[in-house]
């Protein structure tokens, strides 16, 4: 049967994905991180992202992550993201509603500029701009990284340096380089964190994270 | 060992994936299918986006496609996505140095409208948008899809009723309804197609393949 109508297409995915993970489990005979409704429901969207059931292994939240994300969101967070695929994937209009914004630095002149002269990536470049903006968000600053693993590094640092105090960061870096271990660092800190474990993630996983989280218990999706 | 330069990062990123490829190929005593060295760049640009290596098996070119599309890229083709997450994945500034553009008509109030009006997906409504435009392309439209699959069967109608007549199809939307089968569709096209079989794909897939297309035998990357 061909599902024409977006609602159905969807609602009809979800129970694909419920009853795929369900058998899963069983079959793996493991129940899976010991996860709420609302960090179930973040899972069932990463996986409708990438078609991809190893999150159900891979996905961890700190410090109880997804509900301070979805706090932060309803108060009217600001996201940085480290890439513009990341800002374009995310629900502008949901997260308007809640008088949240999202920002990516990666392609500014000053940004570009400032890697070069420090022989550093832009995404780098772009996190210390993050930084230096952060006072005007307060704790309230969210870090959406799905693609750059020194993004996550630079967060690391500044964080290290007292420099920046983020409400939560979203730590899903795909690749073969620096990533497992860039992602590793968030495992420790005391900064509450979404992690997705190993090599895979990306900047459709980092959307689909803060869209679940803006989705949870809203009225429509 | 820490890389902090992007070149070093991404040149040591694709020694890691030919590497595994080769063992994971050895290992399954599968030949790959018979790929050139461009499909091959291409198939590694998509490992490199999303760390899995299935799409060894799944990644598909039909009639050239690779070389089709590389040729219409460099002869400034149209692009079209089926969302902004995959136009903001295209690297805008190789597309431009070859006079190319990219267009997504998702958001587009007039797109939203029709889709209403006939109780269709936006995707679907978007490609409708397309078609009209596509005389102006000629044949040189490349369409992208990484996410809908009602993109794929509307592209695929307006086909067969001879309304529109694109130069390549990159069918590689993700997900658990109609998108097997939505793929599917282009394996017996006469329309040269990218095809990512089963459940996987995404934006950021589409926006690698075509990446990669403009990447080969560039000077720079």
């Amino acid at each position: 049967m061909m599902y024409e109508n977006p609602v159905d297409i969807e609602r009809r995915s979800f129970e694909i994905i419920a009853s795929e993970l369900r058998l899963r489990r069983e079959r793996l005979s493991h129940p899976g991180e010991q996860r709420g409704p609302l960090e179930e429901s973040i899972l069932m969207r990463v996986i409708h992202t990438t078609a991809d059931f190893e999150f159900d292994e891979n996905l961890l939240f700190t410090h109880n992550a997804a509900e301070i994300g979805r706090a932060l969101l309803r108060e009217g967070a600001g996201i940085i993201t480290d890439t513009r695929m990341a800002m374009a994937g995310i629900n502008k209009q949901f997260l308007e509603k809640y008088g949240g914004t999202v920002q990516c630095f990666i392609g500014d002149a000053d940004v570009m500029c400032a890697a070069q002269e420090e022989g550093t990536t832009r995404a780098g470049a772009a996190m210390d701009k993050a930084a230096r903006l952060s006072a005007e968000f307060k704790n309230r600053l969210i870090f959406a990284v799905g693609n750059a693993p020194t993004a996550l590094l630079r967060i690391h640092a500044l964080i290290q340096q007292e420099q920046l105090n983020p409400g939560l960061v979203v730590a899903v870096p795909v690749g073969f380089v620096n990533v497992v271990e860039s992602k590793e660092l968030f495992m420790d800190m005391k900064i509450p964190a979404v992690i997705a474990r190993g090599r895979k993630g990306g900047s459709a996983v980092a959307a689909a994270i803060i869209n679940a989280m803006l989705y949870y218990g809203a009225t429509t999706c």
